[in-house]
């Protein structure tokens, strides 16, 4: 571990960071609102801590990056983003306490979108600005971590997606990652321009097309109304979000294929076509179930599930409707969609499409084999054989989410807290989802939660975000040695 | 397949439960109560069935059974003995429809203990006595199953026991079967034999305190009394009932070792350390939790923390309280252990601790191989590696029992059954337990559910208590090729 490269690293992150607190400033001058001064209190100390590191620790040799230090950036990069982020927060006096101030923050930039805030359109238009953008700047980062880094460090079989990363093949990572990096911020950058323009055209002002665009390509969702995308009780945009939600759900190298003339690429992809049928048939079960029980008509009925099944399955948590008063069925389905979650490779969080398809391939081949006791058989994806290291890597990548899972929601629920309220709570928090069940619902807030509590779902949010071993491994005593 | 083989071992067994139910009809004239005619005709149809198929199929070449043949007959064995063990409710008028017949009869023989009836108090002592006595004679079934036939199978994992299993080493799958069969039967009379006394010198009756060694060696949890082991308010039955549920929860080669004088054998057992650790944890966090909270004394707490721990943990599903009145953690911790159930080779359901244990391991192995990318590592059980195959095998039975668990839920919610409900009468069905969450609490009953529910119940309680693949494997076409 070179401490000195990775602060160094960090600090530049906390430069970027404090630069685009500066968008938020500026719409807090636009509107001169009462952000003004507690944005450049923010945006003077981001500077000043990040410029700092950068220069202290500035190494002109700029050496290449190790395994382990690119973990150590990565988690150390998303608490320090996640830390200043929150000030802007703290100097409006948005919250009581610096808790909440860094759960909206951490919720944002792990692009989660679980919230604190009880009355949303109370707040300053720049701190609503700066509230959604940590989204996108999440969303940004966790592009390059699930298609730049993780797939070289091995982690939770994303060593799947080694040959499929776009860009120069090169052994050594921080080229990689550099060129990998700008062509899906491209694509990203893209898609959140198209997406402003469409909800721009539907009538919405630049200001919450931006931050509703922000909610959605990071799959994050925070709105800028207290009762999220209900508020504007329209077809035309709920159909728009519906769609760049399931844009932002899919894997941005298949994004990238398309538009690079490739079309065929995203429609071959083993991963996308069980990501889209998932999100039919889930949609048409939950459209029949509800339709003549909650709502009179097929349309309605339709337009709601299918809104909410894309905005659970990618993990955003945008709510056109309180699904806690739809039949019953619907609600267990969106109960499972918080675990599986969006694509490999996407903004989505969750256990990810990929391996869940893979471990029911591992079922069905053990079932197979017990017929046929001396068959030879491979777990396959599309045409490729999947290598065992990949699938236990995935088994153990599971039992870690189920566990992570399990041992949060005892600690939650010995807070006092109802048993369904810490279940789902903890699995919005690690799936980055946002709403759940119960206590927190779509129509709730994290707000009652005890304080303990508070912390502990900021470090769900932290390990969900990052692939969990990520974060895991630095308390293992074993990676800070030698 | 060889039917007619198949349909003669499955006469043979059907003529043994007719045979078993003249003890059930030894007490009804006993207490003179009015099931003597319902049980006559029971026993009469049984035996004419199961004498029939048993003289029509008889094959004097007593061929070996073979693989297929050994899961064929202990699935259509299962459904048969269910099929006339349903008889005795139906002719004494016990329940409106067969479907409740046939529930509370599939739930003794799987040692599920859920119940579709209002009021125990009220049936008549021969009814009741047959009702219990269906679960002992499924717990005798699943020690044969789980010990002497899965184990060569390689079923789920089950193989590591090949070693372990007593009796003469020998290839042939059915002497094997016999003589272990006998040797574990003997450890499991014992015991039934110790309860009973122990219950009968605390003061219940011989009819009260068979029943409940019925229920607590198989670990079922049919009770002849409404309110269950919470009417009899006393210390020492809890006692007793607790430390019988851990035994029958317990891998019965243990007992088998430590009965033939060497008990190191039982405290070197990995599964049995890790099956105790849970337990005292568990109750430890649970009386912690309930202890001011919900009982006055730290030894009232104890005192039902253990008892509901060792009842939910080894599927028992006894109740000496109202757990859905605790504070949220124990809620949370029980609802795990229905997951988790007993060990393997126990009369307990569930997924099984060894299985969990060697995933937990599993995702240990994955944290440390990223940490040396090179090292050569492999699980191990105590001094013994586990093949890669028994860890893919555990893994697909893991994968198969959430898929089941999920699927079966949906199901049951697009009935219109509530979330909680259908979640927890799920893993209540799969995992043998009993009582589950809402609508299926402690205090409450199956009798509510949809008739199709119920049905779907009564597959649940099957294919858990078979280890799924040997059900499921019935309906792939391969299975019955060639």
């Amino acid at each position: 571990m070179r401490w000195q490269y990775t602060l160094y690293v960090v600090g530049a992150l906390l430069v970027s960071i404090g630069m685009t607190m500066l968008l938020a400033l500026g719409w807090s001058v636009y509107y001169g609102d009462s952000a003004i001064m507690p944005l450049m209190e923010s945006i003077l100390i981001t500077l000043s801590i990040g410029g700092g590191m950068f220069h202290i620790f500035r190494n002109p040799e700029a050496p290449a990056m190790n395994h382990r230090e690119g973990m150590a950036i990565v988690a150390i990069g998303w608490i320090a983003a996640a830390l200043m982020g929150a000030l802007p927060f703290w100097f409006a006096g948005t919250f009581a306490t610096f808790t909440d101030c860094f759960f909206e923050s951490m919720s944002g930039f792990t692009t989660t979108g679980a919230s604190v805030l009880s009355d949303i359109e109370a707040l300053p238009r720049g701190i609503l600005f700066w509230r959604s953008l940590t989204h996108w700047l999440g969303g940004m980062g966790i592009i390059v971590l699930s298609l730049a880094i993780l797939p070289f460090l091995g982690v939770g079989g994303m060593q799947l997606y080694k040959a499929e990363v776009p860009g120069p093949v090169a052994e050594k990572l921080k080229p990689r990652i550099k060129d990998t990096a700008m062509l899906l911020w491209k694509v990203y950058l893209l898609f959140t321009v198209l997406q402003t323009v469409l909800l721009l055209l539907g009538g919405m002002d630049l200001f919450e097309s931006l931050c509703h665009t922000f909610g959605t390509m990071a799959t994050g969702g925070f709105s800028t109304r207290n009762t999220s995308i209900a508020a504007y009780d329209s077809v035309y945009f709920d159909t728009v979000i519906t769609i760049f939600m399931l844009i932002a759900g899919a894997n941005f190298t298949l994004h990238y294929n398309v538009l690079r003339g490739r079309p065929a690429v995203m429609f071959r992809d083993p991963e996308f076509k069980f990501f889209m049928s998932i999100f039919v048939i889930f949609t048409l079960a939950s459209t029949i179930s509800i339709w003549g029980n909650n709502y009179e008509s097929l349309g309605d009925a339709l337009r709601f599930a299918s809104f909410q099944v894309a905005s659970i399955m990618t993990t955003t948590g945008y709510a056109t409707a309180d699904y806690e008063i739809w039949t019953p069925l619907p609600q267990a389905l969106l109960l499972l969609l918080m675990f599986l979650g969006g694509c490999a490779g996407s903004t989505g969080g969750g256990i990810k499409c990929m391996r869940i398809m893979l471990l029911l391939k591992l079922a069905y081949q053990e079932l197979f084999r017990l017929i046929h006791p001396r068959a030879v058989t491979r777990v396959k994806l599309g045409r490729h054989n999947v290598e065992p290291e990949v699938l236990s890597s995935i088994t153990g990548f599971f039992m870690l989410f189920l566990g992570l899972f399990i041992l949060s929601s005892f600690l939650l629920a010995a807070m006092g807290v109802d048993v369904v309220t810490a279940f789902s709570a903890v699995v919005a928090s690690i799936g980055n989802i946002g709403p759940g069940l119960g206590g927190v619902g779509p129509t709730d807030n994290y707000a009652h939660l005890p304080m303990m509590g508070k912390w502990l779902l900021v470090f769900c949010m932290l390990l969900g975000r990052l692939e969990i071993y990520t974060v895991i491994i630095l308390f293992v005593p074993e990676f800070w040695r030698k």
